[in-house]
C-alpha cells in the first residue's frame, strides 16, 4: 500500500471560487466543500456536511467533477452545473461560482462608522477597564518607595480608589518603561469586583483607551467599538460567523468540537478570527490601532461562550444539558488568542443555563425588566427561543428549541439579514405580485427572518396558504406550484424579475419548519406563563429580541401565532439587546455586576420535563393556533369563518 | 579575517575536574571559570571573576596552562599547581581539583528529614493555600448548575468560605477531570486577602497537601517542606546559592543581572534550578512527590527576590536603591519555571525597601518585636546588616553596607557553615593549640562567620590582636607570622594539622574587613537608636537572626563590639528567622496578611544621608571601640589597661 502510494501520488488540481478569485491547490477526490475551506471561502453549512441542508449549493463553471449524490437538486439545476459542495468532489481543475448569498459570508465585515453627533449614551460611564494618564514620581533618598507603589500612588492621585495589584509581566517591565518616560505613563486597570489590576503600563500618549462590546452570535457576529473615555461608539461591524461552514446550530457546532481531534481549536480559532477580521476592518474605517483596544466584553449564548473562551461545550448538548462555568473570570486576550492588545481583558456576561446564555443576560441589562411591578416578558427569537418573565420581584426564565427557520437556515432559501436579503413582503391583494424589499440595492437571493414572518402572514390572509400551513395549489395568484417531489410551493421572485439569478420560493416543507419553530416558542411562552399562574393578559409588556438584523413587524408575529396576542402597543421591538447589554456592561461597573445578579437569580424553568409542553406545541402547529380564542386580533381579522 | 578563522579553528581541549569528574570540551583560551561554569562546577567569585577575591583557587594537577597574572598566591602555591580560575586559561587538555572547600558546592543539597516525634507546630493552622477532597454532585435536570457551580457548592460544603474563581486552565479540564473521576477530586485552592481561587483540580486521591518555605539566602538557599494539613515539618534541605559563581553579593548579582545580556534571565535560572534540585533530593530523601508542592512561600534579601521572580534589580544597586515592587501578588511556578507543581503558588513575603528585604518581614513575623511594650531590636547580620528597633506601637530599621566577611566572603580562608569549616574556636590561653571545632569531621579548610566572631575575641582577649586589630608579630604563641607582601598573618591551622589540606590563617587584611563589617554595623545601631532618642540600656532584648548555619556566640560579639553590651541574657541567637517566617506565612494567611502590615507600617531610615554615620563607623572600626565606655563588661573583662 505504501509503496503504491508513494510511486502514484493523489493528482492534486486547482479550484478557483468566484466571485474573489480564491483558490486551493488540492488532491483529487476532495469535497468542494474542503477545497472551499481550504481557499478561504466558508461557504454556509447548517447540517455540518452532511448532504441534508442544500445549504452549500455551488455552480461548477468549468473543470471535471464527481457531483455525488443529491436529492436536493432538480434536473434542471444538474443540468446547469449546481452541485452541493459537500457532496461534489473534485476531478480536475475546476472553476467554481459561489451564488450571491453566500458571497458575503466571506466577504468579509461590514463596518458602519458612528454618527459625528451621535450622542454620548445617557447611562452611567465607570467602565470595568480603565486607561489613565499617571504621574509616576522619581525615587528620591527621601521617597524611597518602590517603582510599583510609587505608580499606585499616582493612581490614587488619579482617583482610582482600592489597591492596585500589579500582573506579573506588568512587573517585569516596569522600571523600563518608567525611566524611558520620565516618569509620565499610560496605566491601564481592570477591575472585576473590589480587585483592581494593573494590567499594561505603557509611555505617556499610549491609547489604550477603547472597548470592543461583542454579540457572538451563531449565526452573526456584531462588534461595536467604544470610548472608554467618554462611552461613546466609534462604529459597529459585523460578519458571518464562519462556524456556520461546521453546522448552522449549537448542535452541530458541539458535535464538532467533541468528535473530532481539534475541533474545539479549530472552532475557538474561527471565532477569533472572524472577531480579529472586525477589529482589521474597524482600523481601516475607523482610524483606530487595535493596541487600543483595552477591554472586550462579550455576549452569546452559552455554546458560543464556550467556544470563545476554549471551554468544552460538551455537556451542554446532552441531558442533564450543564456547561463548565456561567460566570467565568476575565481572562488576558493574548490567552485565548484575541487580536486586541494582548493585555486586554476579556470579560464575559454571564449566562443561566446551558441553554440560556449571555445573550440573555445582557439583553435583561438593556431591558430593565426589574423596572416594572407587573410581570414583562422578554422573548428573544432564535435557533433556541429564550423567554424571561419578570418584574421587581422576581424572574422566570426558560429556552425552546425553536430549530433556525427564521435565522435562515432549515429553508430552501433562507439568508441572513444581509445584501440580497428579502427583509420585508408588504400589501399583497391576491392578484398583483409581492411587493417586497431587498436589503442593499441588490437582486433578491433569498429571504431572511423578518420576511418569513412577513410573508406567513402575508399568505394566511391572502388564503394562499390555510391555517394548518397548506399551501393552495389553486390559489388565483397562480403562484403556488408544484416543487421537487410534487410538493407545493410558493414562488415570491421569479428568475430574472428584478435581477435575480434563480427563482425565490418557500417550500411547503419550509413552511412546516417554520410552523415548528413559532410553535415551540408559543408554546414556551404559554407553559412558562402557565406554570407562574399567569395569562398573557397578565403582561404589561413584550419585549422582542433576536437575531434579526431588521425591524420585525411584530403585528404579523402574532398574527402567525409567534408571539401571544398581548394587544397593540404593547409588543415591541427591542433590537440586539445582547449588544447593547455587553456594552452597558462594558462601560459600567455596576451593570455587569447587575447582569451578574440577574443571572444568578434568574430561575430557570426546564421545558423538557414539562408534561405540557407537547400538548401546548401540538395546538400551536397552526396558523395563528388550534384555539382561535387565544387571538381574538386575529380571530377578528380572519372574519366569522376563521380562515 | 572571516576566512582565517574558518580555515584554523580554535584549537579546543578537555577540562576535567576532580573530584566528581565533571568535564567540559572549551576552545584554548578559555578561562577555567568558565570550563567550571561548562562543565557545571560553581566555583565560588564573590569579586564576579575579576580577580581581586582569590576565592576561584583551584589546583592544576596534569597538562598545559598559561596561569595569567596574580599576586594572591605565593611562588609555593604556584609551584604546586595552584592558580586562579578567573586568571588562569586552557592551553591544553587538563586535571583540575577543586579544593574541598569549593566541592561541596557542586556536590549538591544536604536534606535533614524531620524528627518523626516531632511536634506540630503551635501557630495558627490557615495556611494560603488548601487542598480539600470535594465530592461534586452529579448534574440532574432539577440541579443543572455548571460544573464549575456544583464544584463551589462542594467547596463549601467542605468547610471553605468564600466566593471561589477558576483559574481559566482549571475551567479548560474541569468537566473531563469531574467525569472521570465520578464527582470525587481534589481541589487546591489559594488565598489572598479576600479573593479565592481555584488552581487546581485533580482526580480523588491526588495529592496536593504540601507547602515549601524557602529562605534565599545570597550564600546558601535553604528551604522547609511543610505538611498543609497537619503543619507539621516533613525536613528541610539546604544548598550553596548557584548565583555565588556570578559574584558573592548582591551588587556584584545585580551588575550581573543588568550588564549582561541575558544576565537577569541566566541569574534566575540559577535559583530554578538550585531549589528544583533541592526539591529533588527532598523528593529522594523524604519520599515525596514535586507535584504535592501546591504552595511556595519565598523570603530573601530585596534583590534575590528580585531575581527570584524575574525582576530586574537594578535600580536596588544605585541611589536611591529603589526595586521594582516590594509586595508582589503571588504567582504560578509554572509562570517562573520552579520544578514544583506547575500550579502552585509562590507567595513573596513583602520587602521594606531596597535593602531591608523580605528576610526582614519574615523574622519580624517569627520574633514578634510588637508583643512587648519596651523595644526590642531585630539584627540580621549578612552581607548587609539589618537592624530593626521596635515595639508594639512602632518599628524603625535600617540597613548597613556591611560586607560579606561574615558570610565568609571577603576573608581569605572565609566558607560558609559546611563540612570542613572551623564553625567555633575556644580556650585560648595563649600558649596551648587553638581548641577548635570543625563542621561534618572532616579536615579543617577554612573558617565561617561564627569562627571569625569567636577568635577575634580570642585573639584580643590573649592579647595576639590590639584594640586597632593590628596583630602582634611578637605573640608568645608563635602563630603571628609574616605573610605575603610581609603581611602579618595569624595560623589558626597548620598543613597537616588534623588532616589540612594547607594551613588556614586570620591575614591582616582580613581582620580589617571584619572589623568594618562589624564597625559598620555596629554604628547603625547607634545611628538608629539616636534617631529614635533612645540608649541602649532602653532596649528589652536584642535577637541577632542571619545567615549564621550554626550558634553564634553572643557574648563574643559584645566581645569584639559587634553587638550593643546591653548584659548578659538580654542578647540572644534568634536562628534561621528568614526560614522561620517563611514557614508561618506559609502556615497562616493571619501571619501572611501580618507580614505585609509590618512591612508596609516599617519606617525606614536612611543611614547614608545621616550626617553622624560616618563618625559613628569610624569609632567602631576599633576592638570592640574608641569609647570603651560602651562596652562596660568589655571594659570590666580587658582589666585596667583597657588592652
Amino acid at each position: 500500500m505504501e509503496a503504491v502510494s508513494r510511486s502514484a501520488p493523489p493528482e492534486s488540481f486547482r479550484v478557483t471560487f468566484e466571485p474573489g478569485s480564491l483558490r486551493a491547490e488540492v488532491p483529487a477526490g476532495t469535497s468542494i466543500l474542503e477545497a472551499a475551506r481550504a481557499a478561504g471561502v466558508l461557504l454556509d453549512t447548517p447540517c455540518g456536511g452532511e448532504g441534508f441542508c442544500g445549504k452549500c449549493r455551488v455552480r461548477v463553471r468549468s473543470g471535471k467533477v464527481d457531483p455525488g449524490e443529491t436529492e436536493l437538486l432538480d434536473a434542471e439545476e444538474v443540468a446547469a452545473g449546481w452541485v452541493l459542495a459537500c457532496r461534489a468532489s473534485v476531478a480536475g481543475n475546476l472553476a467554481v461560482e459561489v451564488p450571491p448569498g453566500s458571497v458575503e459570508r466571506f466577504r468579509g465585515a461590514e463596518v458602519e462608522p458612528a454618527a459625528a453627533d451621535a450622542a454620548a449614551p445617557s447611562g452611567p460611564l465607570d467602565p470595568l477597564v480603565r486607561s489613565v494618564a499617571v504621574e509616576v514620581a522619581a525615587p528620591t533618598l527621601e521617597d524611597n518607595a518602590s517603582d510599583f507603589a510609587r505608580l499606585a500612588r499616582g493612581l490614587r492621585k488619579a482617583g482610582l480608589d482600592g489597591a492596585p495589584r500589579p500582573r506579573p509581566e506588568v512587573l517585569r517591565e516596569l522600571p523600563g518603561v518608567l525611566r524611558a518616560s520620565g516618569g509620565g505613563v499610560t496605566v491601564t486597570v481592570a477591575r472585576d469586583g473590589a480587585a483592581v489590576e494593573v494590567t499594561d503600563v505603557a509611555p505617556a500618549g499610549a491609547a489604550r483607551g477603547l472597548a470592543l462590546a461583542v454579540d457572538v452570535g451563531t449565526t452573526t457576529i456584531k462588534a461595536e467599538l467604544l470610548d472608554l473615555a467618554t462611552g461613546r461608539s466609534l462604529g459597529r461591524a459585523s460578519k458571518y460567523n464562519s462556524q456556520a461552514a461546521y453546522g448552522g446550530d449549537v448542535i452541530h457546532r458541539i458535535i464538532w468540537c467533541t468528535e473530532r481531534a481539534g475541533g474545539l481549536d479549530e472552532l475557538h480559532g474561527r471565532v477569533m478570527e472572524d472577531i480579529g477580521v472586525l477589529v482589521v476592518r474597524m482600523e481601516e474605517a475607523l482610524g483606530v490601532s487595535r493596541e487600543a483596544i483595552a477591554l472586550v466584553a462579550a455576549a452569546g449564548n452559552t455554546t458560543m461562550m464556550h467556544i470563545l473562551l476554549g471551554l468544552s461545550p460538551e455537556h451542554i448538548r446532552r441531558e442533564p444539558y450543564v456547561g463548565v462555568a456561567y460566570d467565568p473570570p476575565p481572562v488576558a486576550a493574548g490567552e485565548i488568542g484575541l487580536a486586541v492588545n494582548p493585555r486586554a481583558r476579556v470579560y464575559s456576561l454571564p449566562c443561566v443555563s446551558g441553554f440560556v446564555g449571555a445573550d440573555i443576560a445582557a439583553g435583561l441589562l438593556a431591558v430593565r425588566l426589574e423596572d416594572s411591578k407587573r410581570p414583562r416578558m422578554l422573548i428573544d427569537i432564535g435557533t433556541n427561543g429564550e423567554i424571561v418573565i419578570g418584574n421587581r420581584d422576581w424572574m422566570v426564565c426558560a429556552s425552546a428549541s425553536a430549530g433556525p427557520a427564521f435565522e435562515g437556515a432549515g429553508t430552501r432559501d433562507g439568508m441572513r439579514a444581509t445584501r440580497g436579503a428579502i427583509d420585508h413582503v408588504r400589501g399583497w391583494d391576491g392578484e398583483v405580485p409581492l411587493d417586497f424589499t431587498v436589503l442593499g440595492d441588490a437582486p433578491p437571493c433569498g429571504l431572511c427572518g423578518t420576511a418569513y414572518v412577513d410573508l406567513l402572514a402575508e399568505l394566511l390572509r391572502a388564503g394562499a396558504m390555510d391555517r394548518t400551513g397548506s399551501l393552495n395549489p389553486s390559489h388565483p395568484s397562480g403562484r403556488v406550484r408544484s416543487g421537487p417531489f410534487e410538493t407545493p410551493e410558493f414562488v415570491i421572485v421569479r428568475a430574472g424579475e428584478r435581477g435575480a439569478a434563480r427563482d425565490v420560493v418557500v417550500t411547503q416543507h419550509d413552511i412546516a419548519n417554520l410552523e415548528r419553530a413559532k410553535g415551540a416558542i408559543y408554546a414556551a411562552t404559554k407553559v412558562l406563563l402557565k406554570s407562574l399562574d399567569l395569562d398573557v393578559a397578565d403582561l404589561e409588556e413584550i419585549l422582542v429580541a433576536g437575531a434579526f438584523g431588521n425591524y420585525l413587524d411584530v403585528e404579523n408575529c402574532v398574527f402567525i401565532g409567534l408571539l401571544p396576542d398581548l394587544g397593540r402597543g404593547k409588543i415591541r421591538f427591542a433590537g440586539n439587546t445582547a449588544a447593547a447589554g455587553a456594552a452597558m456592561a462594558a462601560l459600567d461597573r455596576a451593570s455587569y455586576a447587575r447582569a451578574r445578579e440577574l443571572a444568578d437569580g434568574l430561575t430557570y424553568f426546564e421545558l423538557s420535563t414539562d408534561p405540557s409542553f407537547m400538548g401546548e406545541f401540538t395546538s400551536a402547529c397552526f396558523f395563528p393556533h388550534t384555539n382561535l380564542e387565544e387571538f381574538p386580533s386575529v380571530k377578528a381579522r380572519l372574519g366569522p369563518g376563521g380562515g
